[in-house]
């Protein structure tokens, strides 16, 4: 008979873009890309977008990315976050905000505003008075001089707003969000140059009145339709004001498919992404099955 | 803060056909179809084609199905299953054994042959020396005089075999699994009044040598394609048999997409499903998610 591993886990999403979170206070866990595809599996596994593990920055002082602002005080605990299929990323708006929620579930930090290190660079956090946490994201790149790119989707062409945030994004401004088709999939981007690794796409419906408001769907290079993108959220944010002629500081709500998101604008440039973050339930994995020794 | 709620659970799976297990020894828990469809919800929820709620037999003694033949003893669990999207279901093969293994897991069960209770009557369960579990199946019900249905898809018309395991099944013989078209949604079944309330379709590679054996997918009725199907084995099996004219007890090897099943047939008439069964986790729902009030 298998017995409980020891390994323990937690499960959490942020606007539906869900988590594995593994603590590994000790620095121990030697977490191979296989073992997080497993973990990912929807139906073999747990399931998830990604796994975030847990693990004190001390232990990984080559990988926290340069700090993204000024600020005092530390980070003391790092986010090591995998993609579903195990290979290590950078940073994630919504992932961060479950990671912050979950070291505060756990009285790992009990501060309301803190700092977490990730491989792009150390992050503000604040966790605000109705349980929604805001984490600080990047500075957008300066706009590029090259021609628009296009986007294609059901033989329309569609020009598109290039923003990085930092990475690519190619943001699609429509008349109407019921107007999009089901399946994003088949979707072409000319890049004029702007992407040579690829792009995420947004479609956005500016809802804008008095406030700017968007509804967004996005279509992650790599993966497909996802439910949310905290870094896409942030781009449609930049689209909406450069379009509306907004430079003060000010807030965005972005709808979209799997919640609500804001994002913040400082006078600096600087972004904060505001959203949920919830925790669904905490384990162990099974011995047997964390072994491998698949049923 | 939230803490954790109490509630406990498992996650595990058979042949990738996944569920969380509850177990709820004192029957005390009021689990709602929303609650259910939360639970099973793959990003903000665990995720799973189903839950197993693990409740005592003199719990539900009004639930429980008729027995499906003579034997001594009696079912000490009864095994509550509910589909994700919160309705109940009698059966199914693949959660069984997911249910009888994590009986043996927490030691509710020592025996490696006992039985347990479902809506479709008591069944009897082997854990075989490998790990592998048997599970006792429903009688086929006989042949029906109406004519053979026909199932189609891409434009080409297949011919059926009608079975009833006792949900009711059309199992369509190709020359080449291979050939089968990714997507299997736009079939249709014209059913010759087989089928009133729909069918699951299985579409099999007949890959007998010396022994019975199969390849198999498998769309089910109200949900789309799936990895694997308990009942769809056997009803593929019991086509096979007929094909190649077995009447004797035997065995029949099928292969679905999410792994290895085995079909025993008895003199009787008497149907076991052989598969893996394997827990993957164990843990409690976060009390904040379990009260559902999301965040």
């Amino acid at each position: 008979m298998s017995v409980l591993s020891g390994v323990p886990f937690a499960k959490g999403h942020g606007t539906r873009n869900d988590f594995v979170i593994i603590p590994d206070p000790e620095a121990v866990l030697d977490l191979s890309a296989e073992q997080v595809a497993r973990i990912c599996d929807r139906r073999a596994g747990i399931g998830a977008d990604g796994v975030l593990r847990v693990v004190p920055v001390e232990a990984m002082p080559d990988q926290v990315g340069p700090r993204l602002s000024e600020r005092s005080g530390r980070a003391t605990w790092f986010m090591d976050y995998r993609n579903a299929d195990g290979s290590t990323a950078s940073m994630c708006g919504n992932g961060a905000r479950v990671f912050a929620r979950y070291l505060r579930e756990v009285s790992l930090v009990t501060e309301d505003a803190f700092l977490i290190a990730t491989r792009a660079g150390t992050h503000e956090v604040q966790v605000l008075p109705d349980g929604r946490i805001s984490i600080e994201m990047g500075l957008p790149s300066e706009p590029s001089s090259k021609p628009d790119p296009e986007v294609i989707l059901d033989g329309t062409t569609y020009q598109a707003d290039a923003w990085w945030v930092p990475n690519p994004h190619a943001v699609v401004f429509i008349d109407r969000y019921s107007d999009l088709p089901t399946d994003l999939t088949p979707l072409e981007v000319h890049d004029h140059g702007h992407y040579p690794t690829g792009a995420n796409v947004e479609f956005v419906e500016d809802q804008s009145g008095k406030d700017l408001r968007a509804a967004m769907r996005v279509h992650e290079r790599g993966v497909g339709e996802t439910m949310s993108c905290g870094t896409g959220a942030c781009a449609v944010s930049l689209a909406l004001r450069s379009r509306r002629g907004v430079t003060a500081p000010g807030s965005t709500l972005i709808d979209v498919p799997g919640g609500r998101l804001i994002v913040a604008h400082q006078q600096s440039g600087r972004m904060d992404l505001i959203g949920p973050a919830e925790l669904v339930a905490r384990g162990s994995f099974d011995s047997t099955w964390w072994g491998g020794h698949d049923g």
